[in-house]
């Protein structure tokens, strides 16, 4: 491919684009993170904006992240994150790793899905102190009952891994899926500490993943940089109300 | 393969099993639907919670729809639909048309998230009649914002396609995501006759791509059969006072 990768994706947070972002991180593949240029040079909300309202030929998108590799401009983050892990070897080639890497991605992302509810449970076209009671109810029965059935699943698929395997959700191997892991496990520690610290005793096998994988090279530079945003708005807010 | 593929789901509802099985309908393919089977012969919920609480080596899954093909189980509805459609050629090869595709997939599947919890937007672990002016108030913004932004979306895809191409979603072509936009569209049909009353003159494309895939021969004669699990619970469910 002559071009870098084109990421697009809301400015300002990490979001559902960061699934995206740590790939090309960890990979250190070239990227532009269109949305966050100047709109003087093509980028901005301005740019992420026409290509959902269709200035291109093809398929169009209907939410961010976008990725347009060389003709081909694809949606949807398990989509993006299947592609770019098969393409940079984040992903085992035999096919049956494939569709386990794909399994545990969406998994991951319907954890994101209940994750962010728990801030927009009826609408996201309100502002969350519009929903405030509604958020606290379901940010119980999430805290309660959904996160330590997600985590607890994670953690069963570490503890089901042989002793001599690696340490990834994948059958022991390392692969793209223990990126977005970490990632979901660092904004789920920012969101909802309480909850998190409570658990955490449950999950040694996940704080050992997340530990051991922020320390990779690349990704490790990344976090320090200003390339990545802070948590704070988005998917992963912290409302002391909702971490209970 | 020798065996043939054994999908585990809940019984009594088509829910997100039904995405596998019109695939495997469309194509004549032999399936045993394990959970629809006595408990005597193996089947009932108790061979899904099995599999469930890893009864079987590998990669646990942490919800149905599960398919068994082979050596290989894998889970999550578009995995297992990517899976399928790539094997029994209900995508076209070309790698661009898959992920393109998988993007749709997921868009559909995030539309019936939300459905879903138009009848459940507080918790699934209580009952509907547990949370309703929570639900009437998030199907007020679905019906108004959210329903006609997906469809929508998907009229624009057919619409965007040139006037010689075929009648798919994926670039004219027929593919599994005709199949699984089929499923939605009659499952809303049930779920929310008067919204879908109202929004069909802007859905023209769609309502023809509805009625061609319902045609489709050996598709038709699953609709018609047994098989077919009548709409009433799970996802798709009538509510009146969510019709809006």
């Amino acid at each position: 491919m002559n071009q870098p990768y084109q990421l697009y994706y809301w400015p300002g947070i990490p979001g559902r684009g960061e699934f995206v972002r740590l790939i090309l991180e960890d990979t250190g593949t070239d990227y532009v993170d269109v949305a966050r240029l100047p709109e003087g040079e093509g980028g901005g909300v301005a740019a992420l904006e026409g290509l959902l309202a269709g200035d291109r030929p093809g398929l169009p998108p209907l939410a961010p992240p976008i990725l347009v590799a060389g003709d081909l401009t694809i949606a949807q983050t398990a989509n993006i994150c299947f592609y770019l892990a098969t393409r940079h070897d984040r992903v085992p080639p035999d096919e049956a790793s494939r569709w386990h890497a794909n399994q545990l991605q969406l998994t991951i992302l319907d954890l994101v899905d209940e994750i962010h509810d728990t801030h927009h449970p009826m609408s996201v076209a309100e502002a969350y102190e519009a929903q405030r009671p509604e958020a606290a109810r379901r940010a119980r029965a999430f805290v309660a009952l959904r996160l330590p059935k997600f985590l607890g699943y994670f953690e069963r698929v570490l503890a089901a891994h042989s002793a001599d395997a690696g340490e990834g959700l994948l059958d022991g191997r390392f692969s793209y899926v223990d990126l977005s892991m970490t990632y979901v496990l660092q904004g789920l520690a920012f969101a909802f500490p309480a909850a998190m610290g409570a658990l955490a005793p449950k999950l040694p096998r996940l704080r050992q993943l997340e530990a051991r994988t922020a320390r990779r090279r690349k990704l490790a530079a990344y976090l320090e940089s200003d390339r990545r945003a802070a948590f704070g708005d988005g998917i992963f807010r912290h409302y002391p109300e909702l971490d209970v």
